[in-house]
């Protein structure tokens, strides 16, 4: 595969921090620039080998690099976007590692330039820890990650990004942006939100009876507030549409137990252990 | 520690199974009798090491044991200890291994024989895997056991069942039976019915872009379904009130996001985290 030029990383989190660990590791670029507002975070991520060099200046890292991976919290992507637009070279690939990718779209699809230099992407990775001290370079090994082009994507950017996340270590699936905040609203955002309402409902004195289902069904209700709420609100149509099938699915519960009708509780465990060991084929 | 005469273990899968490893493990008794219904299921569990031998025929465990712990499904533990109580010596000590115990201690309470002989407990362990093939002699290592004793509960039963799961690994917690269903209700059994609930809500076609949060947070609804529909069954009311809670919080989050009150999702999100961090510290 070829090498990549230089790649500059703005946001050197957990996810920007694992992509430059996994770029460097790979030696798939000739240089990783982390390009940040904090200098002590990009001190930080060139200490943890995340970078090679990291940059305040936007137009420093802009200037140079053939990719940009713009990993700010999800509300902030469409505005970093249109800004390293404006002053990269318009050759250069800009992709993002947003979790809702319909507001991002539209509103990058409004500015003529940004929009031929943008590929919507979702790396399928994270964790409830954050920060580049989090960071690892397996992170998105053999992880889904969504693109999203569209009319205004040339076929050689798409190829650029494609080889660029796939070289990284994930799977690549096109989708239109709509399709995947849908698809993402159910699989991602509303499990976070049903662990944060979950860990809420068990008061502190009675945790030291919790275990493994209390464990695993609240540990990414220990997520950074920020980014999740980022999320939420990027994506609260979708988020609702999927709350309400939810409470239905716990109305159907809330119903079979109140008239103790044992034969519609078998019926819905059964069918979300079925959907559970679909799940499981897939890992 | 002295060591225990013969232990009768009625219901021989995952938990029973485990308990009898234990026993063995640790040499804590003269020896292992699992009573099951299915010859087949009990030369099994003999197979994987879980019993020193297996019969069909209550009498002839009831007799021989000092200790009997009934591992059957929640709803047939009362009946299952009335019956033993009544074939067995009045110095044996039942105990047993449901996860509700309200009911079973007011059905035990009815039957003068049994409630002396009757010290109910629930070790906080489990999996969603079933059966003798499952269990691990390290099951009960540093979980939470409560007992549940009664006024009918005589000072060295108690004793005798208290060195019995601390035997096997526990950490004892003595409490009301009441109190007990109402704390894991919360704990456990909510978190079931949400995990359940939730795989519900992700279809077949969407689980390829599902990730950690629904992995872990659909976990347990892979379990048996008889077992947790008689869990539901036997702490209905106290569950009912745990879902209803959990109702409210998850219309705090509908609310904060239909509005778009950021402030409220910040709040609601970080006493969450609190909470779920202040369970990390016990583990």
């Amino acid at each position: 595969m070829r090498r990549f030029g230089a790649i500059a990383i703005a946001g050197v989190g957990l996810i920007g921090g694992s992509i430059g660990m996994a770029l460097r590791a790979r030696g798939l670029a000739d240089r990783v620039i982390g390009l940040g507002r904090d200098r002590l975070r990009l001190d930080e991520a060139k200490a943890l080998g995340a970078i090679d060099e990291g940059t305040t200046d936007p137009s420093e890292a802009a200037v140079e690099a053939e990719i940009i991976v713009v990993c700010t919290p999800t509300d902030r992507i469409a505005d970093d976007v249109k800004r390293l637009a404006a002053i990269a070279p318009a050759d250069t690939l800009i992709t993002d590692a947003g979790s809702a990718k319909g507001r991002i779209l539209r509103a990058v699809e409004h500015d003529d330039r940004a929009r031929r230099m943008f590929v919507g992407a979702h790396p399928l990775a994270g964790s409830e820890r954050r920060g580049a001290v989090a960071a690892r370079e397996d992170l998105f090994v053999d992880r889904v990650c969504v693109l999203t082009p569209t009319e205004w994507t040339a076929p050689e950017l798409l190829e650029r990004a494609e080889r660029f996340w796939a070289g990284i270590g994930c799977r690549i699936v096109r989708m239109d942006p709509d399709a995947h905040d849908a698809a993402l609203a159910r699989t991602s955002h509303l499990p976070h939100l049903v662990a944060s309402a979950l860990a809420l409902s068990v008061p502190a004195e009675y945790l030291p009876l919790a275990a493994g289902a209390y464990r695993d069904g609240t540990r990414v209700a220990a997520s950074d507030p920020e980014l999740w709420i980022a999320i939420f609100q990027e994506n609260s149509e979708h988020l609702l549409d999927a709350l309400d099938e939810y409470r239905q699915s716990l109305d159907q519960f809330r119903h079979a137990l109140v008239s103790g009708d044992q034969e519609s509780l078998r019926r819905l465990w059964s069918r979300s252990k079925a959907l559970r060991e679909r799940f499981q084929e897939f890992g």
